[in-house]
């Protein structure tokens, strides 16, 4: 097949050329390599550009290139997409096959939602203050497990492991509180070196884009581990990830303060010119719209929670991946977790099939989200899928 | 150079032919690859076995060989220790340079001493029982951070991080508690498929091998920040690990019965022969031993923590990493840890030079160990050592 095509993209297009997400694709009967989303196109970045970083099944290679390499590739794309382009070079969406779009070195999960942490005090210690004494002074986050991070659409296995029963005594079998958490989460680009802290203002230096990440979560399991350490197994069978990685330089309309932080943070958390992101996701659960989690609403800014994990001078690598936390408002639809949608699981749900607290094997959760774009407009941030199948057995 | 070598070994070595632990060294002027020590030599696989599996400068390919390739190589390398070899594949240990040995895909850490964990409970949390009600019933664990995994030797730059103040409020300064943590990292060999547990019996089809890890800690950093996710910043500078890794064929002979366990752990916990390790680490503080911590005395087995890090279907891949957690006895001098042995900071410890509660800047620690080899003989597991260098300024 050879020829010219030019790509066209509806004026109401969540996906026109001033967004331009980054994937990682294989054309049919070809290899993975790296591309660029256009309306219900993929444009294939290793024949366009002629340029190997783009042949990689990873966007690895080109997060290390650094910031003036991605506003250049940008722009060339910009440029392109308003152009007749080879046949060969341009996939439909629906024909071509997505891989997890980066090789993830550290993966670090965060808890920046202010309304998230408060309802989740409330459900795992009534006894006490539902914030901690250290929430308002640091974004509290703690490391995940970066080799079961899967991309969209990957069926997520009902977790076994051990919780606590009535008697006190444990029992180990198939987790019976299956939970979401919507979140967004941030991939560096450009890594920093050892000892040296990345600072609010150096954000745009190191951070390339965003993914839509749920953090999939046994609530049960989590309940009777993670005292003293952190949550472990509840969390780490599996993470799902967008096969489409937002670029930081698309959402500079979608720039919006902060809420008040009080106490005012530490100086290490403060910057000249930091910001929260008008993200607005929707959590769809079979189907039915369960609830719409507003990202501006988040505490703790992207650039804040960068400089807290580098404030001891570790290191970040290319593809280290960040995730804000549980993403929820203070209205009653406006949760990203189901533990908080069901209040406990006291509550149920109705969704499409029936009610639920927690999800049942067959259940599908997808997560979908937009960004302010240019005059009023809106951009996608694509989406992550996945649908529960029953734990093994034997 | 050409010619042939004999390796002389002498007798009471700790890295004679029933030890040969693998590292990535580099020769004067040449490039990283895979080797093995012998006596005070390291033999250049690359050289000798001319396999491009050797030629690179990680342990990674090698490990996702699996447990008949190990095996088979072992073999090789005992028949080759014992002839005359190319001078040229053959380099004293003083003249090369020693990487980390491995690319280190997830690194977790356990807290499996008993003794260690009843000890930090009573630190911080005095007012409740020292052990939390799961910690007899599963092997506790979390996340640690990969990417800022070094090997022995690397400089330590004292943390910056928020500690709390008498006034309650924190402040962000250089940490007054730096300590350390003596444990075994277990290095992950083979991989496993999603949503597979490995079994305790499957053990030794999916791990390498051994290495000394000292977990560098910010106790101050740590106290504030842990609650509810466990250790984050107060963990996540540094962590040391030994140049060398020992393969578990070295260490059958150091097979011992694990303490009692009560209750009897849950059937996934159980294998038909599981065991634990005579390992006896020291920890030298300037020079000075302060601690004989006993790897024997770990309640929770290697073969229990992986069982139990996989229950849930997380998988593996070649170059995880899981630590045992610091490794105390019920001794005064068997903690491997300083806020142990110093009691919470209240007793000091004498080493060269005065007496310490925590790290100063310039001290050095270095941690050895020596398990049973056959016929009452101790093999060498090397050593990870590190010195403390001032906090950066400005």
């Amino acid at each position: 097949m050879s020829g010219l095509l030019r790509v066209e993209v509806a004026d109401d297009s969540l996906f026109g050329a001033e967004n331009l997400p980054y994937g990682v694709f294989a054309p049919p009967g070809g290899d993975f390599r790296v591309g660029v989303r256009l309306g219900d196109y993929v444009l294939d970045l290793a024949a366009l550009l002629e340029d190997p970083t783009f042949s990689t099944p990873s966007l690895n290679p080109f997060l290390a290139q650094g910031p003036a390499r991605w506003r250049a590739v940008r722009d060339r794309v910009r440029g392109l997409a308003d152009t007749a382009l080879a046949v060969d070079a341009v996939h439909p969406l629906s024909t071509v096959r997505l891989l997890l779009p980066v090789r993830i070195g550290d993966y670090v999960d965060f808890y920046a939602s202010i309304d998230h942490a408060t309802n989740l005090g409330r459900l795992f210690r009534p006894e006490a203050a539902p914030l901690l004494p250290n929430w308002r002074h640091l974004p509290v986050g703690y490391h995940g497990r970066a080799g079961t991070v899967v991309v969209s659409d990957t069926p997520v296995i009902r977790p076994h492991g051990q919780c606590r029963t009535d008697s006190g005594a444990p029992e180990f079998g198939p987790t019976q509180r299956l939970d979401i958490e919507a979140e967004l989460g941030f991939v560096v680009g450009a890594g920093s070196a050892p000892g040296v802290p990345v600072t609010v203002d150096e954000f745009d230096a190191h951070v390339f884009g965003v993914a839509l990440i749920n953090d999939w979560s046994a609530r049960d399991i989590q309940a009777w581990e993670y005292q003293p350490l952190g949550p472990f197994l509840g969390k780490s069978f599996a993470t799902s990830m967008s096969a489409w990685i937002t670029p930081m330089a698309a959402l500079t309309h979608a720039r919006v303060p902060l809420p008040t932080q009080d106490p005012e943070p530490l100086p290490y958390l403060r910057g000249t010119d930091d910001h929260g992101l008008d993200i607005a996701l929707t959590v769809r659960w079979n189907g039915e719209i369960v609830a719409r989690p507003p990202y501006a609403r988040m505490y703790w800014s992207p650039a804040q929670m960068l400089a807290h994990l580098t404030a001891n001078g570790a290191s970040i690598r290319p593809g280290d991946l960040y995730a804000s936390g549980t993403i929820s408002g203070p209205g009653p639809g406006e949760c990203g977790s189901f533990i908080e949608l069901s209040r406990g699981g006291t509550q149920p749900v109705a969704v499409a099939g029936g009610s639920r607290t927690y999800l049942a094997d067959g259940d599908e959760v997808v997560i979908t989200a937009t960004a302010a774009g240019a005059a009023g407009r809106r951009i996608g941030l694509g989406q992550v899928s996945g649908r529960i199948v029953p734990a093994r057995t034997g």
